[in-house]
């Protein structure tokens, strides 16, 4: 079992100044927006080599972006690493005594399953681990 | 120009527990440590895809990383990203009136050459440049 970095999630306030930045002045691209409205955030993923930047623009007043943003100013928000296994690596965590936000896989984007562990646990970084659609078809057993 | 992510460093107080988390909990490997005496860290990676993350353990009382725990608590500390040519990427981000910490190259671990952007100037996070030893032979003209 290997865990791999997929991204990292940055709430942004200026959604053109963060762009500019990583486009005009480091000459990346943003190649995929996707909108989450259960969240209230829009995610522009800007790739850096095989792991992606993913700025993240809250869409609501209510969305936890905002209230990041509001309460801490702009800046990482999380890391997210991609298992294999997600509900076997939440089992091994939990036996491990590791806070969980999530205890079961959840559906995420584009049908991946997600599931957060708690700061507290993992040295004050909010950690997102997420098993691919592919790899996840008769492991998931909701 | 394309930038790749290096690493994420990650402030850490309690080095065993984190260690614990990414190795026993995630089935990770530490797979380089080193000291940076002049910075009062000791930093250890753990791969994570093409990427790693740097566990960075303060080893003095003055050390940067002992003062951003207790400022601020555990957590992550700043992204590395990797630009085929730092010295042009500096002068194209000064130009942006992006804010720096270093101007001009300096001298990181194994020989690196690397530069820091003020947070300010991007959107809370702490992003360091990176150029490769192997890549800037020829343009490190000091």
């Amino acid at each position: 079992m290997k865990a791999v970095l997929d991204h990292i999630g940055i709430a942004v306030d200026d959604l053109a100044a963060a762009l500019a930045f990583y486009t005009d002045a480091l000459g990346l691209e943003v190649d995929a927006t996707e909108e989450v409205p259960s969240q209230g955030v829009r995610a522009h993923f800007v790739r850096v080599g095989s792991a992606s930047l993913e700025l993240l623009e809250a869409t609501t007043e209510e969305s936890p972006i905002r209230r990041f943003v509001s309460r801490r100013g702009a800046g990482i928000h999380h890391i997210t690493l991609r298992v294999d296994d997600l509900a076997a690596t939440l089992a091994r965590l939990k036996a491990q005594g590791v806070r969980l936000v999530d205890e079961a896989p959840r559906e995420g984007a584009e049908g991946a399953l997600v599931a957060f562990v708690h700061p507290a646990s993992a040295h004050g970084v909010l950690v997102e681990l997420k098993q691919e659609r592919s790899a996840s078809r008769g492991h998931h057993a909701r």
